[in-house]
């Protein structure tokens, strides 16, 4: 499991996702009772395998060694609210961070973006002075939590968030796919930045065709892959 | 023929036009009655020449093995309708996607465009509910046909297309030629976007223009290259 | 420290913050005093360590060799003025230099930026003709000191700035600090273009957020990193 | 010689400026009455250094083999007319080939400009039909001279130009500054095209910076490199 986390983090960096130390992935096994997360700080090419941070599922550690990443909190948030997730992602990556700096939603303006995320990938209000300085890590979980259920957004149909002033989360059923997304996140995220620069009144594709794309490739009737 | 098709298909992710497992070449051939393309959802790190998939010229499986990509039944429409291309390709290249998002045809803004295109690359109309529900990947076929006969295009002079909130197909007498099609495609998809961001009043080029421009490298008249 | 600097000055080429031979690097040791700085208009490619020029505290030459980087004066401005700093470095990475040709300071629109800029990174004013033409490099760090003493900024929490028409310097603790902040400039440079561009409203981030996460890596309650 | 050529020829794609065939070096020698440049439409990976192709003064072949670049006949009007230059490049790099779209002469914003263009690069005037029709390429290197005569400019002092509709001819005193400027010129269309994002009321730099950053490195007074 550390083994995997490693991999899924430094799948980071090669993606062209993170620079420095900047983001981190997570995973949960929810039977164990375990959380493995990246440590804090720690440059990428120097991070081992056995650096990365056990923990239960509060996010307690239950290891020796490293600090865990300063987004735990928010990690452990999000595991609790969504029930079948099995990893978590946090980036800077920069298309995504410029929607969230902009505090806009993105649009789901083509099948890209609706081969991954069922509709358009919520940004979140901002947090409140009060919120930031009792507990910014885990109001940021909470902050996300409450867009999706204000929005009764599903998060395995919407597998991302945008953080207002922040950046972007993403999650899935594990690692690589979690990973995944925050790929597609960031692609999704520039392709409509620039969507919108050549055609100023473009509206998001229709329902029809967002159920079309994302049915093709999730759920029981997908018939995308082998 | 499957390794040509193979390599074609590894020229993408090459030359940064797709990501994950996005996009797809195929190659016909009329005279043996045989269509190939890579199957469906298959990482490009994993994917070996012998994993491309052989169909007759209605799509039709002609061997066990992978399932095609999802996009064979648009590409089976093209070769019925444009009885001269041997190859065709679909990506997910961004700087194409961002037109096909906005709804736009790509305009002939210089000669790097003409030297490939012959006039501006086409964007379809949106497909209606009805045809995404009744056979989606074949009314992306027709309406990329509809496309050309309504605007009178010769598809072997303007050899790609832009799908209305979805991206761009191209092809070419060949694999290797319809994927330098999709490069070029995505290249002049790009500068277009800028040009119209350092003089938003600029127009297409001349039609004299266009015309030197192509037939330097396209016809019985062509003095480029050796 | 040879070493050190011509290690430093090599990083920025490899994190495409420089081409050709633009932008130099270099490092005090106020004890010894002496100033480590690359030599002028080397290819970085044939550049060796002991190419690397020491200097006094004043700039001027302890040993035979190359001819300073043109920036000298800058850098020992700097140093003179900062009395903190240990090393500086100039660019002309692309986003900074974007900002400072269009004359205007970088706001810290989100969390990326406030992680190691404690506030908007100033633009300075433009130099006179009479300036440019008495002491061009001395004038340059001139009107730097000139811009932090009157916004009243410290220099080690905003390390870097943007000098009108010109592009970024930036500074830290060790060259590697400094090469780091030179990275994260360019970087928030290209998210606030854009995030302008997505939202032409947009306003800075609050105080609170911004003393969130700056102070969750700086100063004496910071617990980010081991 | 040939190989001087074959290298600049190379280092343009690897440099991001060029791809497929696109874009040609050439290099005059007036004493022995040569030119050679690259061959017309040869992939990049299979050009050899014995590929070039040797005219004389006047553009004709001196040598059995390969087709000279179809742009041949610009760079003789250029050598022509340039006394003093000793190589031609042309590319469709991307942002320069976007403000030739654009129709716009490039303006100084910043020092990384003056470094090493004293002043705008300029953009011609579109060819019209009958100088299209009758000779293409000639007509191109025609309208290039006419720009630098009607507005009064020195090529030594800005070694390049941007051709309307089509993109940028950059020369130098031989390939490799050649190519250096074309690298050059490219950083810095994109860098304005940015500036005007971010500002648009920007005005170039004022004259006695151009003047101080052009002549720090060019000229008898100039006090940049070893």
């Amino acid at each position: 499991m550390k083994e995997r986390v490693f991999i899924a983090n430094l799948a980071l960096p090669k993606a062209g996702l993170v620079k420095l130390t900047w983001g981190n992935v997570s995973e949960i096994d929810r039977d164990l009772g375990v959380i493995v997360i990246k440590p804090s700080g720690v440059p990428y090419s120097k991070m081992k395998a056995e650096d990365m941070v056990v923990t239960d599922l509060d996010g307690k550690l239950l290891e020796e060694g490293m600090k865990a990443s300063s987004d735990l909190s928010t990690h452990v948030i999000l595991y609790k609210a969504f029930k079948d997730i099995g990893s978590v992602v946090h980036t800077h990556s920069k298309y995504a961070v410029m929607w969230a700096q902009a505090g806009r939603g993105l649009p789901a303006y083509g099948t890209t973006h609706a081969d991954t995320f069922y509709g358009s990938v919520p940004c979140t209000r901002q947090l409140t002075a009060e919120e930031v300085n009792r507990a910014y890590e885990i109001e940021t979980g909470h902050v996300i939590v409450e867009t999706f259920q204000e929005q009764k957004l599903d998060p395995l149909a919407v597998p991302g968030v945008l953080v207002y002033g922040h950046g972007p989360f993403t999650w899935g059923a594990n690692p690589q796919k979690a990973v995944e997304n925050s790929i597609v996140l960031d692609e999704i995220a520039e392709m409509a930045l620039q969507t919108e620069g050549i055609n100023s009144k473009i509206k998001p594709i229709p329902q029809y065709l967002l159920d079309k794309h994302y049915f093709r490739k999730h759920g029981k009737n997908a018939y995308y892959g082998q």
